[in-house]
């Protein structure tokens, strides 16, 4: 602490990403990343970029990109909102949506960074447990309230929530933003952005990280009612007018008009999940229903902590949350078929 | 406005960043970009990233960027933050260091940027006159504030303030933070790096969009007391854990380690700067003492908003700025020789 300091970041208790380790040759299975490269078009893009155009400023509208995600999705460019990664778009959301005096509502186990984010902008936030299954249940989250945030499928559990529920959440809280987080949509659940246009106050997030493999991009996206993309678009331009750079801008409009191959790599990690899943049964995990890029398993008699210590030093790196309720699982992001024949070998050894 | 957003939204009043023009063949000299491309090690730099491996997120830290610019100005890495643009890493300056009852201190003529960051975290402010030659008087500044912080040179004047000056304002303000922003530093000042050991409530920000030619990249940094990175990285750390990616961690890297071309280019833009002062005068205009890659200059019998539209027709972009004291100046960005020559030109003609 110092006294040069605002005084309210002394209090911050800042998000701890995964690890990022500077090792290679590690089965890296922490952080949720995609086992198969960006699309070779939009590589492509990113090359033709790199020039000496670099000496201009970017767009500050993303044009291009938000175009391309209009285009996919079937809405208008004013619905869209582009950042540098969904944590960007995120921060943008908590601070210009959720400060309402009531507490923000989201689940009690959930993406870690939203209570960081909370901490940063001042908001109270009331964490909703999960069921027993680790399922949201709608019905816990009709009470008063400033906002409402999960993620779906939610992590780190994987579990997703459908549709028709989403709805009954947006009905049910009419004068609240209901922000549904799709960091992991595409790997087989069903996007809320089909809801837009019907719920003023949904807005649903999305990046590029995970099913479009460009996490070291970093470009994330928001789709809404334009009132709502409006409050994003005034505080990105109260903060930094270009958080995306030209190659970054490129590259992720590339990613989104490559459709088949965006399609096919998503479907290649489904067919290994679900193997993941078999295998994982096979030694005598529990495995919660996965709707996204990792499963989260515990074994009956084997401690987590253990487990991810042991993989570490077979070389394979997971993540280990220690935390209430889920201490004893362990979430485990799908790789190539190598690689996660390289897990599920290393954890028959412990 | 909408229900939907939180209160200080609808009072925001965003920073509107100089014109992007989509057509080429304009002489655009209106957003001190540089003329000439990137250091071609950088461009090398960045190609080797475009690959596979951007699936996999960056380092959240950025060290071999932290390294490079620790390197180049003979700091510890603990005394570097990197982000997103020097404009997110003032955002996060302005939240983290400057929020403490007593009004924060700025030129009023100055960068328009300052007071939209006071509106987006709610901090008071008082822009203090500069002299009537355009200059910061440190007298001026020694009052009660909550902060203190100028661009050095200054923008849109590009007077510089001398070393000496800047160190009679930290002693006359210990217990303030001192941000000297030195976007525009390297075409003729003398940056203010050099005294961070000696001062702990000194804060450098610098930028890669103008003598590095990187502003399509989306880099900048910030040197100081580690007490005071300690507070930026706080607050990045919950805002967005990576906030560059893999590309420009490298691009900007490379940047900083090519000292030669970098002191070569630097070099053509100042020698271009004192050619284009020197046809500037020969029209008749008074252009002030410039140490940026632009000069700020009026013409006693002609009105600048009718200078910028008539060099317009001729495809020539320039910067005005509708605002008291300075509305009769044009901002012109250093070009190339020929983009000079062209500028002269134009205002030969009208």
């Amino acid at each position: 602490m110092s006294k040069f300091w605002s005084p309210f970041v002394k209090d911050l208790v800042p998000y701890v990403p995964g690890e990022q380790p500077k090792l290679a040759k590690l089965v890296k299975l922490n952080t949720n990343e995609n086992p198969y490269g960006p699309s070779p078009k939009a590589i492509a893009a990113m090359q033709a970029e790199v020039n000496d155009n670099l000496r201009l400023y970017p767009d500050p509208n993303s044009d291009r990109l938000k175009q391309a995600v209009a285009d996919y999705y079937g809405v208008q460019t004013n619905q869209v909102f582009v950042g540098n990664g969904s944590d960007e778009v995120l921060a943008h959301a908590f601070h210009g949506l959720f400060q309402h005096g009531q507490p923000l509502l989201f689940p009690d186990i959930s993406y870690s960074f939203y209570p960081v984010y909370c901490g940063l902008y001042g908001i109270d936030f009331v964490q909703v447990p999960l069921d027993k299954q680790f399922r949201i249940s709608v019905e816990d989250y009709v009470r008063p309230n400033g906002g409402i945030i999960f993620p779906n499928p939610n992590a780190p559990t994987g579990c997703v929530l459908a549709l028709d529920a989403i709805e009954r959440l947006l009905k049910a809280n009419p004068d609240s933003v209901v922000l549904v987080d799709e960091a992991y949509i595409d790997f087989g659940g069903e996007t809320a952005i089909s809801l837009v246009d019907q719920y003023p106050n949904l807005l649903v997030t999305q990046t590029l990280s995970k099913s479009r493999s460009l996490a070291g991009l970093r470009v994330g996206l928001a789709v809404g009612h334009p009132d709502l993309i409006e409050a994003l678009e005034r505080i990105k331009n109260s903060f930094n007018s270009y958080p995306l750079d030209r190659i970054a801008i490129a590259g992720a409009a590339a990613a989104f008009e490559d459709r088949t191959y965006f399609e096919q790599t998503c479907q290649k990690v489904i067919d290994s999940r679900e193997a993941v899943v078999t295998g994982l049964q096979k030694l005598g995990f529990e495995v919660l229903p996965s709707a996204a890029n990792f499963v989260f398993a515990r074994h009956p008699d084997k401690d987590a902590a253990t487990l991810a210590a042991g993989l570490r030093e077979q070389g394979v790196i997971v993540r280990h949350f220690k935390q209430q309720r889920i201490a004893q699982f362990l979430r485990l992001t799908i790789g190539t078929p190598e690689q996660n024949q390289a897990l599920l070998d290393a954890l028959q050894g412990l």
